[in-house]
């Protein structure tokens, strides 16, 4: 066991404040890694201030993990120490049931996630990215491509493969008309991974503003989705709609936009229940589906894509000091488009 | 043009009753039918009654025919006088569309439905199979085998196509846990259907009463959804479930009883929106879907695997005369599980 430098929050209503974690030691399948960069991302706010129940406080969030190996086990072959390094949502999974066996760790019934899950080497819960040191099972730590930039790379380990797989899945590629509804953290990886993948992208926003900033992301066009003659004008079109919005929204509007067979899929939780037309589901056999992160094969096949394309996420970087300013300022989405943070600054703690 | 037998609603307020109708001489493409039976899909009483919208009367609804051909036009070469034929939703398409080229007959922009569609021919709205005679062009006309009970074959036509379809596509057979929500006109042939291409199948039904028959038409188990004890017990197994209530109902109990990837289809289509929870879908990437009769080479190809199974419909077979009285009972679910109406009934009139 040894010391690490973190930002923790104590309770709900506490703002994240320095502290000082235990990491374990490594096993031979341990890897260790100095943190470089942390992303910031929706789920870190919603857990910290307990907005989806079972938070175990004191929580150091952060799952969109990139820094430099320093040390590794001895049964650990495919790293070495001075590897760049990436972790994500997840840091262990039983590795025996079907999901994994399928590469699908994240429906693992015995997955551990990164933050706030039970912790079997040192009992408590596991603790995140907001930390200057992590110790993680190999099977669960990532290949960083050097060519991109690492503060970048941070998000690509959540927004980046939760964009990503729905797309993969649902047979993205060149000649297919997609949609990205929404751009935000998720949204605009969205927009560029589609784009790189080959398909015809349009963004919906409520935000006309946002236009110019979503064409250089990539978007081929995009429509107001409060204007509803803009909507009608890509009625029965798209082959795949990728929804990243986790607000209250009318999801029967998309559905009317999809072609014969086509498919929304939801990577964002609005927290009331969306009220869906039977009828815009038969007519056209439409499909809306669910998507959550992505395996770790995939993940890494994200990555390689991600470096093939020379795709990082926009990112704000700032110290670890301003990360209570970060989250009420992502409250407002005043953030273009995740902010990564520097855990260099963690240092001066 | 001669005239046809046919019973007919003058209004939405109207019985239906006896009527003469005119039916159009045979084209080089068109094929006569006589009509042995028809079915009453609960899409009838909608239309009849104007509840869905748009209806002109005066109405000859009837999308469940079968019949003995009585003439073929010169161009017909897979049919001749004296054979079995059936005729279902559609009597017609534009056949240029992707859909229609994609055997999707029943999503193109121009299908012509059965009855209370535009008709190109005569003018005013097309009639269907509530009637002794009926002319459709040969490309809308199914083979219907010889060995099974024809009042039985009739609702294969709308319920059987409708439940083959999404069973089919989303890849029911041997090996598969496969649920069945409802047993009325559409679940039970969903029942069958799914048991003959080798599902383990599970009904789910809100009357503990259907149990037993049930079980006999092909169930491995009954589940009273209203008992969530019973519904806990399967959650997370399902590879595909059949939604055929077109009640209001809770689907989010059926997303959690999905394995990963699991899909729902809905076939019924309650008026109100369903409400469906986000994370429901998110985890475990579940997909919700609709699906809509099946096109023709589906149909016949439902057809000749009931014949090979030996299904039909569990019909009550009624005189024309008693069309008013089996709405009402309809409407109290007081049918197991279909009525399908002797058109010799008609000679009478």
């Amino acid at each position: 066991m040894y010391k690490a430098k973190a930002y923790s929050a104590a309770s709900a209503t506490s703002p994240l404040a320095a502290d000082a974690i235990e990491r374990r030691d490594l096993t031979e399948n341990d890897i260790q890694i100095e943190i470089l960069f942390c992303g910031i991302c929706h789920s870190d706010l919603h857990s910290v201030r307990d907005e989806w129940g079972g938070a175990v406080y004191p929580i150091v969030p952060g799952h969109e993990i990139v820094g430099r190996i320093t040390k590794v086990g001895s049964a650990v072959t495919q790293f070495k120490p001075g590897d760049l390094a990436g972790v994500g949502c997840m840091v262990d999974s039983d590795g025996s049931c079907p999901q994994c066996k399928a590469g699908l760790e994240q429906f693992c019934p015995n997955m551990i996630q990164t933050y706030n899950s039970p912790d079997k080497h040192l009992g408590g819960v596991t603790y995140g990215g907001y930390s200057d040191s992590i110790v993680v099972d190999r099977r669960f730590v990532l290949r960083v491509p050097p060519n991109l930039d690492l503060a970048g790379v941070a998000p690509l380990l959540c927004a980046g493969i939760t964009t990503y797989s729905p797309l993969r899945h649902h047979g993205v590629t060149k000649g297919k008309k997609v949609g990205v509804v929404g751009l935000g953290g998720l949204g605009h990886m969205g927009v560029k991974l589609a784009h790189a993948m080959g398909a015809h992208v349009v963004v919906f926003t409520t935000s006309p503003d946002k236009k110019e900033d979503a064409l250089r992301l990539g978007a081929d066009e995009v429509v107001v989705s409060r204007n509803s003659d803009e909507m009608q004008k890509h009625a029965g079109s798209f082959d795949f709609i990728l929804d990243t919005v986790s607000a209250t929204h009318d999801i029967n509007a998309y559905l009317n936009l999809l072609q014969v067979g086509g498919n929304i899929t939801l990577v964002g939780a609005p927290p009331k229940p969306l009220e869906i037309s039977a009828f815009s589901l038969i007519m056209g056999r439409h499909n809306l589906s669910g998507s959550m992160i992505g395996g770790i094969a995939e993940t890494q096949e994200m990555l390689d894509f991600c470096a093939e394309h020379n795709i990082t996420a926009d990112v704000e970087v700032i110290p670890i000091q301003k990360v209570n300013e970060a989250y009420d300022r992502l409250l407002k989405s005043d953030v273009k488009y995740r902010f990564s943070i520097d855990m260099s600054s963690l240092k001066s703690e």
